[in-house]
């Protein structure tokens, strides 16, 4: 950490600072340049980063070196984190497909397009049971119920199950219906959440939320890690920004950003980035191109019909036909799919 | 609502459209342009709204012509709402002023800054037991001590309380506790934490997310509302934006547009949104001018050693010195302080 | 284009409207809702574009049905186009490639990278003469100096030049030295400038303005075309957002949104999006899947001396790798490269 | 400015860096932490500022210590500026305000409102003669005969008159019919244009662009000063964020922290932030109170015949009426109007 001092600061006043920074177990080193002197704080920062430095009297600027994070990063764990959810392996050579409805509606009409996305080559099937939704007027899912047919349709494709949580109460479903949690975008700033599935042994997918930055990101999933579970995977569906042309704005650089910066695998949702279904393919072959470790799409075989998102869902016979293409992207890039 | 066709749009897409709309119990009106067939839907528009009609074949736009909620609206309730808060008017002619520290930290320093806050002026002590923050590795809160500490401040001085929930879990605990249930802007889309506070018959200032549009602020007190509870504060704490010579932007604009379009009082929270001591007074000057019902402003009387945002905190005599500004300018819009 | 009335709306404020509407040669198509009155207003619209109709009494709304550009967009023209420069295709099935360092800065230098990047497969060279900088005290380019080297380098390797124009008065340079003239994001709104490079028969390439909508950048085209100049390539270079990871945010979701509005070629910029070398790779081969019809890309032998924008340059070899790995991607999406 | 080193960085790296810091004339100091080396340049670190110290092997961040402007500073320069233009000052105590139509109509129209709002208490008449306008097929302004109409509209009120210059090419007409020139959020970095005007001696109030930071409008302003010109006023008129209830958002805030870096008077117009008519008052209010030394407000006494903007321009009498609030706010904050 770096804290540059105004032109003004006395003497009296450095030397609070470095008392302060002594008391934090770290040392000082001062630095006097001809505009401004300078203190580097040498030891690990993260003892003075609740301080608020900017409160002291003489300080002008706070730099900090270290990234706030430690258990997600590259830095902690070199090699990149390959998850095995009961033999699916996430973030390895083989890209993950995930598909299915944006709401669990019927059971029928869930386990045939969970039929169809898993001949597609879809490996997870998605589907909320609880849908947070702008309006309280909007469908908000179905709940217990909902998580009741992804079992059934687990049981009759054998695809595995990702679906949201939206309350910490809801855990000892989740532990038994599901096989990936997913915190949403709204929710990644929920800090008891996020503790609370950390508190599990359970796969966790974290959605990057509307306005968050990557390092918040990061620090949301080190939350989880920190409670102790360390099966986090990353997902970016698209950021807000002042375009109106598309739901969010897909940051695809979040992919190689994210891959230096951490090991955790990253999946791309195009759908809910861009939110009109026929922007959904393009999209999700940039994110294979630009290395994503996998796809979340929604599908939905009567998107006229669906509680929820409609208007961003494909049939499952462009999803077959986007399969198609994403595996030669893949083969492209030297992954497979 | 109004339903923009494609120019490619055919007759059996037209039909099919209009039949969806009478399926809603909804009226269609087609006019036929030159470049472009609308359809005007007919009757309350929320029927549909959770119908992906851009879904359906044929159509290029979907134009909503009401707002999305209905309790929270202007329309729905002309005269602005005061609350009574055990004797304190929010929404009134007299502006509310809640002051103290950000994080509840020791019994002894609550109370002493209670106690100035008080003399300067205001009626509300704030302070936060459950701290949502960014690192799992910053300053939690004391949780339930916390709450205790609050209320003994409260028995000391007289002050209200008001203090966040995180948690829904929590709910007991805040009952007992708090005057005013804060949500804070990060759980501002926590839709479960907001089903809870609005089952409850208490008071809740509901804070705007870092990046949520006015609409989707509002129809957060939506829920609040519909859940049966209708003593709801709104209170803008900055959004986020490019610039980062403040933590975030005060967007002052939202109180005379939350004004037109809401019953509900408008609190600004200066200290959150410019994150630097020396630029919260400009900016409630500037709010009191703009026509807010009241601040919430962040006290310490130590800011240095403060567990939790020390460098955006006034000392109490700085705290007075604005509140005299205060009234100036309060005097000047016909509001008493 | 729908006129939503305030509830309030008089019969007088309606009558008042509608014989404005009459007035501009339109006719008026009035519809009552149950909670809001419409007025529909048939014919083009566009002559009503810049009457301030929410000034007039009664108004609570306006929603232009159409978009407001003409010439640019996919409606008045089907098909792709596809610009013939000197014999390099653009806007076709084969990409192009067009790559050089961010400035001119000495003639051998240039040279060099220019037949290095033409043996990788790059058709044209980039390379700036005027520089728009931040800084007044950062290099502001060569100027006309640069553009003879550009020439000179044009002579050697017969890449085609593309260098950017930043002031109407350098248009007569221009049109000696450049084969593409390029309009910065910094002078997208600069409807001199574009008026300017509109009067002249030569293909401009208009970069998106930092915070521009899809939609402005059209109509920034449009001025171009209005003015007569026909041969216009866009050009996505990220956009501004609160991410500060990256230098900006590439939008590459643009690409099919403007295939689906416009009819003109889309190129992306990867290195001012990113703003760093190592991030360029990854969002290069995402655009070529995501759609795009070229890339243009920073290469210089010697990014540590660059006068300009070195953090983000690569070095020709790097380029030469990526060049074979977008061949890969290209035929994956059945492009040619 | 402090260079952070990769954890990888070897020796060899780092001679190499401090090679080229020595090269431009500074000094470094090597400082190894437990985590991270970390050079800190002594001297004027604005020798580097061009040098792409990122593209260094071995670097993995810089972070610059001094601000990159310098004759705009406060540290330049500690008391505030305040202009004197023909025996009005700018920047003073008493606030300035300065009101007129968008665009310049008509020589009658013109003249009226200029009487109109000259008897409310404005100094300054502006009108726009030249528009820079989203649409080619929008009123483009009346060129050199809107000139010429604002200098008889001076004639006969003794108004000032502001006006936008759009191309270097009209730099002499500007000199004779504007007494201050405006330089729109538009071109804020059209450089060229900045050069240009700052080759004069005449005033010019520059715009905030509308994604521009702080630093960056501070730079720009630079531009002007670097070029001999140092008679700039500010103008902060809303930055575009997600939100669209308004046409911008108004950066209050801008108005302390520019305060605090820079000793050049600081302008709010309320008008293009908010661009609705009945949301200017109130953002007009706060500007005074947040500590502007003046206003641009727009004044029509035909709304809905405007050629421009008439959707938030004001009548003269409302104009008044906010006139004789805003001497309210203005006393209270110890200011005159």
């Amino acid at each position: 950490m770096i804290i540059v001092l105004k032109p003004s600061a006395t003497e009296r006043e450095i030397g609070h600072i470095v008392a302060k920074i002594k008391e934090a177990g770290l040392k000082s080193h001062i630095s006097k340049g001809e505009e401004r002197t300078i203190i580097g704080v040498v030891g690990d920062e993260r003892a003075l980063q609740s301080q608020p430095l900017l409160a002291f009297p003489g300080v002008e600027g706070v730099l900090p070196i270290l990234a706030p994070y430690k258990l997600v990063s590259r830095e902690f764990k070199k090699e990149n984190t390959v998850l095995d959810v009961q033999g699916i392996q996430i973030g390895g050579k083989r890209l993950v497909m995930m598909a299915g409805p944006c709401s669990v509606e019927k059971q029928d009409l869930l386990s045939s397009i969970a039929q169809e996305v898993k001949e597609a080559g879809a490996v997870i099937l998605r589907g909320g049971a609880f849908k947070p939704r702008t309006s309280p007027y909007a469908f908000q899912g179905l709940g217990e119920e909902g998580l009741e047919y992804l079992t059934e349709a687990k049981k009759k494709t054998g695809l595995l199950i990702i679906t949201e949580i939206m309350d910490p109460r809801d855990m000892p479903m989740m532990m038994k219906h599901a096989d990936i949690i997913q915190i949403g975008a709204r929710n990644m700033q929920n800090f008891r959440l996020l503790a609370e599935v950390g508190s599990y042994n359970k796969p966790v997918m974290l959605k990057r939320g509307l306005s968050a930055t990557i390092k918040e990101f990061l620090l949301s999933a080190e939350y989880i890690m920190a409670a102790g579970n360390s099966q986090v995977i990353l997902c970016e569906r698209g950021i807000r920004t002042f375009e109106t042309a598309t739901r969010n704005t897909l940051d695809l650089s979040a992919v190689p950003v994210i891959r230096e910066l951490s090991h955790l695998p990253i999946i791309i949702d195009p759908s809910h980035a861009v939110g009109k279904t026929h922007l959904v393919a393009p999209m999700a072959k940039a994110a294979v191109a630009a290395g994503a470790d996998g796809l979340i799409i929604e599908v939905h075989s009567n998107p006229e019909e669906a509680y929820c998102d409609g208007e961003q869902a494909m049939l499952p016979k462009d999803f077959k036909t986007l399969m198609a293409q994403l595996r030669r992207i893949a083969a492209a890039v030297d992954r497979e799919l």
